[in-house]
């Protein structure tokens, strides 16, 4: 019997249809990552003229900015979805609300060599990577036009990346988007009831039952949603409660590094390598100073961040278009299962 | 300058990237359509027994149910995402809300010609097509455990589709999603507050306003809409308000078969072949009786049904997943513009 779920932190809906994977689903994974020339590529070193002049980098070497010797650099958008300079204009006709395209758009170059993933990249790599966006989310967080940050990584076509060169890109909005605001609602709703964090009371009820727990570090936890929309998504938290990531640890980075390796190492041991949209859900821009509107009420203590990773496996068709629902034919609690057994066997 | 748009029915926000159409976006368009050989297509005539046995037929020739003769027949999923049989058993543990995925999944087989699309099938074929999805809504809007009807249509195997033949799917389901009841939430709304519905006067705003109305015939209106999420998506209304598609009366469904395949051929010839979904958006099914908990109120006689036209030309990648915003590289206004002088050269 499939059976119909509700996420625990929004009003989503999904149905987990586990019968469906007797259908020949094709879990035959379609994955094609542009592979350009690394001469013609212009994320690879040496071709540091081919963006904008960076806006961070990490370097050990002493090296110049926009020369080679980085690990990480950090540059705005070629082709920006939004722009940096300008007013919002806030306007209306009769029905219809708009502003200016005012934004941040930035591409973090997550490593200098042209062919990689984030389980082929080093621990201590992806710290550094994770410590670039805390800088940029830190800088972007000072400009009061923006209200929400939000750092992604399209890896693969099939998951709306164009370029091979592994990169994650930081888009600063100036409003709070739908989806986030529904999770903070949430989040403080729950708090006010109850004074505990929804999210920590869905991560200590899933320690006791034990059903979609991948994995579990010193400070981090993996899960496999309840309501997950797609096959084999995860969630990653921090045990301890924590509203923004630009303000976690070292501990914590590193940690959170070797947990994401490990985990996409086994997940790519387990369904071969796949296309996939990581996105990192924190609290809003937290600026408010003295002047400022406080469009959020207070800090949002009440928020817990978190990384969600989702395989793109299934395709998004008309069901999902015309009702917000999604059909997931992988149960989650057998997504766990199956990781868990994987996991055994990385070293 | 980017513009940041609001949905003027729900609060969802997209970017119209415009000056993004300067960046080398491969609207080099990918469709593939499975092309299995008609011997082996289960929903080709005299492969009826490779479906379940069918529910609704239109015959002109007096044949029998499960033969050849039908010129559109609708069969049972042989691969439901919800079962037909069964107790909802809504239930909760903890944080965690769930049902049993009772519903309805049907597939409209759309005509016996194996390769055809909306704008080679003729007016009177899709009237047809119309007509039976009018007798599905009407037969499962008895079923009193059915609170929503999607009719929707996936083209191409970037859409989601897994058939060549042409087929539309009809899904009933246990609760109200959430798209639908946003778009309902605020129509009521609306109506309360102003005695008049949100849709007549978005339309009759945009007759007024005439930047993006793509074609008007006597019934229909045909807009880019203002905060469109996809290149080129296009909402078909009815003029005269009504809320349930399966009251559309015979002059309203013709009407609407000759426009959508003009407005099809019509994109088709300027964009080339595309995959993309199809969704009906009507008010939830509308069965209130003595004793049925009246889960909306009154009948949703201030919804406004129509019908949702999604090319799959971009992709969804991180930023839609992280935010539930969506980027729209071209205008609504440049699509809208784009169609009108097509239009013009169409018989």
């Amino acid at each position: 019997m499939p059976e119909l779920r509700k996420d625990p932190i929004i009003q989503r809906w999904v149905i987990i249809a586990a019968e469906r994977g007797q259908r020949p689903l094709d879990f035959k994974v379609e994955t094609t990552v542009f592979d350009v020339n690394p001469k013609a590529c212009p994320l690879c070193p040496n071709n540091e003229d081919r963006t904008p002049p960076e806006v961070f980098s990490i370097r050990l070497d002493g090296s110049k900015p926009d020369t080679p010797g980085w690990l990480v650099r950090v540059v705005p958008n070629k082709f920006p979805a939004l722009k940096l300079d300008g007013e919002l204009n806030r306007r209306g006709i009769g029905l219809f609300d708009m502003m200016n395209g005012i934004g941040a758009h930035e591409v973090v170059i997550e490593t200098p060599e042209h062919s990689a993933d984030w389980d082929t990249i080093s621990a201590e790599q992806l710290q550094r990577i994770f410590v670039a966006y805390q800088v940029r989310l830190r800088v972007l967080g000072e400009d009061e036009r923006f209200r929400y940050l939000l750092v992604f990584r399209n890896y693969g076509v099939q998951a709306g990346a164009s370029l091979a060169h592994p990169h994650s890109q930081i888009i600063a909005l100036p409003i709070l988007p739908q989806l986030p605001k529904e999770k903070l609602l949430s989040a403080r709703q729950y708090f006010l009831e109850k004074e505990r964090c929804l999210f920590c009371d869905l991560i200590f009820q899933e320690q006791e039952l034990q059903k979609r727990v991948v994995y579990e570090s010193e400070h981090i936890i993996v899960l496999s949603p309840f309501a997950a929309r797609f096959p084999y998504e995860l969630h990653f938290f921090p045990k301890q409660h924590s509203h923004d990531f630009s303000q976690a640890s070292a501990d914590v980075l590193m940690d959170l590094a070797k947990v994401m390796k490990r985990v996409l190492t086994a997940l790519k041991q387990l369904i071969g390598q796949h296309a996939y949209n990581l996105v990192l859900q924190n609290a809003p821009n937290p600026v408010p100073r003295p002047g400022r509107p406080d469009y959020w009420g207070t800090l949002p203590y009440d928020y817990h961040w978190h990384w969600e990773f989702l395989p793109r496996l299934t395709r998004v068709a008309g069901f999902e278009w015309g009702t917000g629902f999604y059909i997931n034919p992988v149960a989650p609690e057998a997504a766990a299962e199956f990781l868990r057994e994987t996991l055994t066997q990385i070293p």
